[in-house]
């Protein structure tokens, strides 16, 4: 088996599309728009979804489960919100199939529902109808609440992760007495989402907020993180939403405060999906395969034998087992990889495609000198160690690569991010050069709307950090009071 | 709050339905047949999830994730399946909404799919079709498979955590190269979960197979674990089944044997699902509420201060605090509950109610005395212990607990499984004691379909430990070889 993969030089699309399936990561199934993730993708989103978990509880929030049903009327009871996801909704309009009169199975013309039902393509509507029974008292505030779950939302053109019809995610929803702690909260997340991508998957964000026209339906403000993929485009990473009072109206929502008022809650939701896997590729990957960071590489260390015949396999496994039993001691995960059905060469490819941060060979003269030879992947650089010391070794450099592809990552980034003025430079870069595009914007939908229809470049965020300053907008100009960052986005 | 719970002797279905809802573990949903899973019932499915992923990935098994939505046309391919299956489908018919001329939405005609999704009640077709892309070669084998999942059976009469339309489990689809590997897969995999509910859960089961009737819709063999509640009813626990080559002929999955010829792959598949909540909950829990092992116990120690005023708040929370973290660090679950928003007496109440197994009080005289009140959940005893002490108490308590609700329960059970020759003592002892009934069976699906239409007992199991032995039918006085376990069932 030979890694083949086109380049991304040849095609960045191409190169992704294939070393997601030869990666083994995932694949399409028969039914359109959905992946199946298989288990080495699988194995890192779990790595993924336990580190979040991890951050949410320590923050006060608890896990439960929501139907993955929606009623039709729930769906309907705020306006944007179904504006925003009506047109991509799969719909169940029956409970039973039966066989018709040729022996052929059919849905059940009988069994139509008296009111369809949507499969959830975000939660809001089923759980803020949920929360109107839990909540009455200041006392049962603030509920934070996280699910882990898979939500259906029906797209047209789909790409492995990036964009599918069904995928996995998990959507925070809570529930606050004032406006200012829910905010507070919509801020947190968004903080931890950008802690979680940076020192895990080693991939640098911008926190922002979305302008109007890009705010998730129903929210009041929407912040985000964004990521900048290696072919300059952007990838939005995670997204947290101070919805207001919208939903608790919506939905009836209120408590008693500890003035005895009935006034309503505030709210807010956020969430990451299974996305996250596809920016986690499209940063660090090269040409010879996946590049995972060792936070998150199921497999951190290979040993690989090298060797003839039984008797040099035996002594080579007695070196091997020893070390990676050392290894596990110290919290690596490391495989041997003993199997005499292929050859050393075609699993120095395997898991150099699967991106496994450090592999090590042992063959005789290894045994001799009692060394090994440590090949790393981010880089693709060899040494050889002596045995005494490649275990300290070893747990120096999965730090040090984990650190290093964040730096390099970020290094890209901030050369990819290109102030303008006028907007032929502004075309110009976006053409040329890609990446994030600073410039002043009038803060009119109309100009927004323009520079997407004319370029495809919208704008990713308003940066947190963006001074406050005097400027002109670079389509219209007018006057203008901040940069925003504009790119070609995922 | 009180906790006016119905108690199991007046009505033990209603007990159980009011406590699911009140120690707040699930709830029913706008959604007919669909529940709501609370964060404190989440709290324990997710325990109950961490044990058993950790003892499926010991024996070699990875995680994935297959699609949710299964073409119509894919699951007629085995016909039994489709049979099993038909007449509880959820059918996804349209991909979008949109709004008529009343501003109302509606599905939008125009939408319609061209082959209809059904929503997955188990996902064997979908995963078979992807296998069939997986395997190759004897290489490629055992495929060894887990998914964490929902799924949709749509019931007409729901029940929390027993019966609902959604549910949460695990399915287990592994693909092997002989009949025998895949049968030894089956029942270790049955010994898994007996394992998991007998030590994590305390609740003894009768491991058996299921006759052809009960078998699952597709298997030559269904591996069970059966569970009796505390109302002599049986509740299947998890299966476990042997699919012989069924599905690898529906979705030709064919292997190069090492003899370089091509046959079909050997499968299983097993599962359990958030039923098992509902068979913890009828297993252990008395008129006060749950009572929680306390291996699967979110709380295993609650903390409550007894205190007039700020200073003696103080002064016993000094204490609370630091045996709280003696507590964490021997690995302990504990919760102080400070909150001055509720009494004492209430916090009793409803930690008894969630079932945590160790209430300790701290009042100011035990601050004095240098003791504690120690409260444990299952035999509602007391014991003062001194602090000096309590630390080692607690985790022998734990222990102890564990343990005895095991073994009350296996006494149950025991007293409940009673040897019945003649078709009238049958009838007595189901209608006066419950529990399983111990019987010759003559192996005819007449005579077992005639006992299930005149008492509605069926057949749990063909223990695997039964006897060959010469008998006769309970029911038609022909020859028998072994007795099996019929019961009233969940």
């Amino acid at each position: 088996m030979g890694k083949n993969l086109t380049t991304r030089e040849e095609d960045y699309s191409k190169w992704y599309n294939e070393l997601v399936v030869k990666a083994d990561l995932a694949e399409n199934s028969g039914v359109r728009g959905c992946m199946v993730i298989k288990p080495y993708g699988y194995a890192i989103w779990e790595k993924m979804q336990a580190e979040l978990d991890r951050m949410f509880k320590e923050t006060g929030h608890q896990n439960a489960y929501f139907p993955l049903f929606i009623p039709k009327s729930y769906f309907s009871k705020e306006a944007s919100h179904v504006d925003g996801f009506a047109k991509e909704c799969a719909v169940v309009t029956h409970y039973r199939l039966k066989t018709d009169e040729d022996g052929g199975i059919i849905v059940d013309p009988e069994a139509k529902l008296e009111e369809e039902l949507i499969v959830r393509p975000t939660s809001e509507t089923i759980i803020w109808d949920t929360y109107r029974k839990w909540v009455q008292s200041y006392r049962d505030l603030p509920l934070l609440i996280n699910q882990w779950a898979n939500v259906v939302r029906w797209e047209m053109r789909t790409r492995l992760f990036l964009r599918t019809s069904e995928f996995l995610w998990q959507e925070g929803h809570t529930a606050h007495e004032t406006e200012g702690e829910a905010i507070q909260e919509a801020q947190l997340m968004m903080n931890i989402y950008a802690d979680f991508v940076e020192h895990f998957m080693a991939v640098p964000v911008i926190k922002g907020t979305k302008t109007e026209s890009e705010r998730f339906a129903g929210a009041l403000e929407t912040y985000c993180i964004e990521a900048l993929m290696q072919d300059g485009k952007a990838l939005q990473a995670g997204t947290s939403h101070f919805l207001g009072q919208n939903f608790a109206k919506a939905f009836d929502v209120k408590f008693a405060s500890k003035e005895g008022k009935q006034e309503y809650v505030w709210a807010t939701s956020w969430g990451v999906s299974t996305r996250l896997m596809g920016a986690l590729v499209m940063t660090h990957s090269d040409d010879n395969g996946l590049v995972l960071p060792p936070n998150l590489a199921p497999i951190q260390v290979v040993i690989v034998p090298i060797y003839r015949g039984e008797e040099q396999l035996e002594a080579i496994s007695q070196v091997a087992n020893e070390l990676k039993r050392e290894l596990q001691m110290q919290g690596v995960s490391v495989k041997y990889d003993d199997r005499d059905t292929f050859k050393p060469g075609w699993k120095f490819n395997e898991y150099e495609l699967k991106g496994v941060p450090l592999r090590i060979a042992i063959g005789p003269r290894d045994l001799e000198k009692r060394t090994v030879e440590l090949a790393r992947r981010d880089t693709l650089t060899k040494e050889i160690v002596s045995k005494e010391k490649v275990v300290d070794r070893i747990r120096e450099l999965l730090r040090e690569m984990q650190q290093s592809m964040y730096t390099k990552a970020l290094d890209y980034q901030k050369e990819h991010i290109t102030e303008v003025n006028d907007y032929d430079a502004f075309k110009e870069i976006l053409k040329e050069k890609g990446g994030f595009i600073s410039a002043f914007w009038d803060g009119t939908k109309e100009t927004e709307e323009r520079i997407k229809s004319e370029t495809k470049a919208t704008i990713r965020c308003v940066p947190l950090d963006a001074k406050e300053e005097e400027g002109t907008c670079v389509y219209s100009g007018k006057p203008a009071t901040k940069r925003v960052l504009f790119a070609k986005a995922y």
